[in-house]
């Protein structure tokens, strides 16, 4: 029996558009023989709605079109389409409006229904605010191959077969995250899969919407095998792929047999329709084809960046993109990534030099241009600098040059790329990165400027890093990825990566060797200012990543001065972060819709605050593993 | 008995401060000799603490903090201290690793603990991300007057009585926001008061923080005093004052007897400390001071939004404030408002005079400066139009004049502002309302430049309607609130309303009565390209607060166009708002932390797509009572 994933890549509240990926990808399923569709969760309005379900027109509005989607589908396959369903409950006897849930179709009405059980309330989850947790285990049954075909739960027509009918589980996303075996502890009082495995299911599949960060499919498919092998049971995960606002979905949907052997994976960062096939005599997944994984964490970022850049820019209805480019490695990737994701002819490359701008500044940008093969436009701002000088003399005169100045700098220049970006209908991409929005060291309403950070969440080293790693692949270019014969019918949303023209490096080598500065005055360098790029990195991933305290990260070999210096840049930095664009998220914890800070505050964690001992550290470290 | 209130402003994360502020608070009580003193809900650590609990250093050293108070606190008084408790179950059997927690302090330890059971988590409210719900309804008992004092739990030393302790039950917050008699639903499975009362407590008290937004206390009492009258058991409810980032604490502490009356309630958004007395023969509360609240809508929300932009500068750590005056109304009154917070001497004025602006405009903003006796200084930003034109000239030649020359200007002006306010320290407010956040008829990185969005969150008739009310104070001047006897120690954050200098009116009646424009081409009047403001807000009520369709507005007698454009405009404004400084809360729902909408989005609710019955309208309605 052949069970098909459907890979998606939805727009949120796209109901229209939505429904009709799922109808296409039902359709050249059904080509090829395929019972079962799995889509990914909430399907059908794209993850994660938000507030988009607080709007009583939106969620009705859905249920009618999932009615109609479900009398247009294919009408002998069985369609589990993610919506959202009303808690008739509620108002009698307490409880949120709304289920998380997955709907069957087939034979042109919804069959069955089935509620999301652990809802993730942590890091960029909200499913409480919104969500009232189902309380049953539920599975549906598909008659064997062979037998009549027969309608989910009407089985007065079902002839006499050589197999048993096939009972699956039905789970959503982070019912299948709570295995205390795998995790060490428990994070929700109840485990889904132990229940479906009393019920003796002989396959659990699982609707996903699981955002992407750095090396997370290994943790998935580590727990998934553990899963499966654990259960004996073969396991189907179904995951979203595409990017919206600060959150990009990987996709990499995966399958494995009830001896915790991978059987299938959809493409990393692609939509795909992936089909399997379950032997009825054996019980079990065999084996199908298997996406390759990107080669390192560098081409892995790079990818889920491309995608992050490529879907905000198309799902917000821009195709053209401007940035400015100073010469520096920031400005140098994002400049790469942009190229890749929507093509040379639809980036701009805006150069700004100031008096204080080095000649290889200028240099090294043109240099990254014509190695991308963009446009790029020269507008020095020399004269307008001298104008915001001579405006402010009488507030002015008489103090010395400092931050403000620096400020009006990096402002003339986040002023002029908005008037490119409106005067001509492009998305102004902002280029900082994630050891500078951490630290503050970036002007808000100037160099933060833009619809979209780009790499908002990928630490300075890194940066480097991935241009290296980019520079690297020397003549190789990215496989054409274009489409398998089953992946090119979603693709009406895909475009192939392009490649870079350029002859390698794409990134001069002079921007990868020269030493980091803002060059808002002259001779500046980052390190006046902040400490070497690997040692902030490296506080900065305790600090915020894992959680730790000050006095945690001197034990482990900083410098209390640095340390106590770093805490306290990072915890003043917030009001800039709170005005930034939406970044794409890439690690465990990004400065997003996950980080919820307040402003006005006076802890501030520093070295000479011992961690007591009163609370436990692991007890209190994130609740849930990122989903 | 007596029993103490201490409305309290703390400041967030600031452990010593917080607990200083307690403890100040138990000294003064101790004086007139209170049995117990009741704080608000976290009250060593302020509400919200938000992402801070995910640091185990701050939970660990709030644990230090707290019983460090119980040791300093006079002995013989029982105090009620808001804190974060470790679920030490959550590892073995699940579940969010902290309690919201209410700790009685009494003889130097922490006696007896008590946890919230009632989440909220929708509107600004996140509580399921960090807790776990209490189980238990939980009561302390304290012997009666008369009695030989003894410790909570430990009688042994207790002598005769003539009367029977006191039952006390603790409730938190939400805990008593579940009254399906008064919301007409139950928004929770539990009922953490029908629980108390089957206990047989005498008194319930109410540990909460409970931000401001409108109306809000009527709501607030009308339900205290069903609930005790239901029950027939006196209840005092006990508020956090003060503001932080978006959210405004109004204070208004309460307390009814058993027959439903007001017996006591604390002054509106300011700190006090509210006696009562609990006749332990009658078994109820004794009336006591019971203070004013505002006299109208307009004098709440301004004496609000005094408190709000006067916390936010404070406890940002900043004295002095710098605005655009435009003379045009919105900026008029936050001027006002910042003068009333801070004081004149700390309020400058910002004139930005361009080509377009009208002679009106600077005249009239002369005129507010004067009226408030703030300084003022007017910089003309003529010739950094021209150099824009000039610098841009290469790029734009050929096309005509649009929005990007538009915004421009804008972003001039903010760059102008920021430049003040880095080089002298001083925090920036910006001015925009919430008419005008809500479409977008504003300019991102120019007029929404700021620190705090002070009117962010007041429609464009309330920002009419405050400054009338301004004016017909007439030369009535807000009575010096001074501090009350009790209320004065704990005054250390406070400062009495400072009231405008100047003879009325205070915003010129030409600032009032002439046609808005934002002035930033010649002849633009703001209805040139939005529907007049009456019937902008009607909409946008309709559609923000109340959650209603385009079809449903339109059913209620808006024209269909004009709808389906407000709401399409609402819906590409959210790039502006995301990037917005925190703007103070007033209303039941503000573009702030409560405010969870996808960018990149296609959902748009038009007056075509019917509401249909599949879904019901109540049981979706915003889920719980703002709390």
């Amino acid at each position: 029996m052949k069970i098909a994933i459907a890979q998606l890549n939805p727009i949120i509240g796209d109901l229209n558009g939505n429904a009709k990926q799922i109808l296409v990808a039902a359709r050249e399923a059904e080509k090829q023989d395929v019972r079962l569709l799995l889509t990914p969760e909430l399907s059908i309005c794209g993850y994660p709605p938000r507030d988009l379900l607080l709007d009583p027109s939106f969620v009705s509005q859905m249920g009618v079109i999932l009615q109609q989607l479900a009398e247009e589908l294919p009408s002998q396959m069985a369609v589990l389409v993610g919506c959202v369903q009303p808690n008739e409950r509620s108002l009698a006897v307490g409880g949120k409006p709304l289920y998380n849930s997955s709907a069957l179709l087939q034979h042109g009405k919804i069959q069955q229904i089935f509620h999301k059980r652990l809802l993730p309330t942590y890091d960029v989850f909200d499913e409480y605010r919104y969500f009232e947790p189902g309380l049953a285990a539920n599975s549906l049954v598909l008659e064997a191959v062979g037998s009549r075909e027969s309608g989910v739960g009407s089985r007065e027509e079902a002839t006499v077969t050589h197999h048993a009918p096939l009972k699956i589980g039905v789970t959503i996303c982070e019912d299948l995250w709570n295995d205390e075996e795998f995790w060490g502890k428990r994070s929700y009082a109840i485990n889904p899969i132990d229940d479906l495995i009393q019920q003796g299911v002989d396959l659990v599949v699982n609707l996903s919407a699981s955002p992407y960060s750095a090396n997370k499919q290994q943790v998935r498919e580590a727990m998934l095998q553990h899963g499966s092998m654990r259960h004996q049971i073969p396991v189907l995960y179904t995951n979203q792929v595409g990017a919206n606002d600060d959150l990009i979905f990987d996709g990499c949907s995966v399958g494995f047999n009830r001896a915790g052997e991978m059987v299938c994976r959809a493409r990393a960062f692609e939509t795909d329709l992936l089909i399997v096939e379950y032997d009825e005599q054996a019980r079990d997944l065999q084996p199908s084809k298997i996406a390759p994984m990107p080669a390192n964490e560098d081409e892995e970022i790079w990818q889920a960046l491309v995608l992050g850049v490529r879907d905000y820019t198309r799902k917000c209805g821009f195709s053209k993109v401007v940035l400015g480019l100073s010469g520096g490695i920031d400005s140098s990737l994002v400049a790469a990534i942009a190229t890749a994701a929507l093509g040379k002819e639809n980036v701009l490359g805006v150069l700004m030099p100031s008096p204080y701008s080095s000649e290889h500044s200028v240099q090294d940008a043109l240099e990254l241009g014509k190695n991308l093969g963009i446009l790029t436009q020269t507008i020095p701002i020399g004269e307008l600098m001298q104008g915001y000088d001579k405006t402010l003399e009488p507030l002015f005169a008489g103090t010395p040059f400092g931050i403000a100045e620096e400020n009006i700098q990096s402002r003339i220049r986040g002023n002029l790329l908005m008037a490119v970006a409106n005067k001509f209908g492009y998305l102004l991409l902002s280029t900082g990165n994630k050891s500078e929005m951490a630290v503050g060291y970036c002007t808000l309403y100037g160099d933060m400027n833009g619809g979209l950070a780009a790499i908002a969440d990928v630490p300075k080293t890194r940066v480097y890093s991935i241009c290296r790693w980019l520079n690297e692949r020397g003549e190789e270019r990215r496989r054409d990825s274009g489409f398998s014969e089953s992946g090119a019918i979603l693709a009406t949303s895909h475009q192939p990566l392009a490649t870079p023209d350029s002859r390698l490096p794409i990134v001069p080598e002079n921007v990868i060797n020269k030493p980091p500065s803002a060059e808002l005055k002259p001779g500046q360098l980052d390190q006046d200012s902040l400490p070497d790029y690997d040692i902030l990195d490296d506080i900065l991933q305790k600090l915020i990543q894992e959680h730790q305290s000050a006095a945690q990260i001197v034990a482990a070999g900083h410098d209390a001065t640095v340390v106590d210096r770093v805490v306290q840049l990072v915890v003043k930095a917030e009001f800039k972060r709170r005005q930034a664009p939406p970044g794409l998220k890439i690690t465990d914890r990004a400065f997003g819709t996950g980080w919820r800070m307040p402003i006005a505050n006076k802890w501030v964690s520093n070295s000479t605050i011992p961690s007591s001992e009163v609370v436990s550290q692991a007890s209190l470290s994130p609740s849930l593993p990122p989903r």
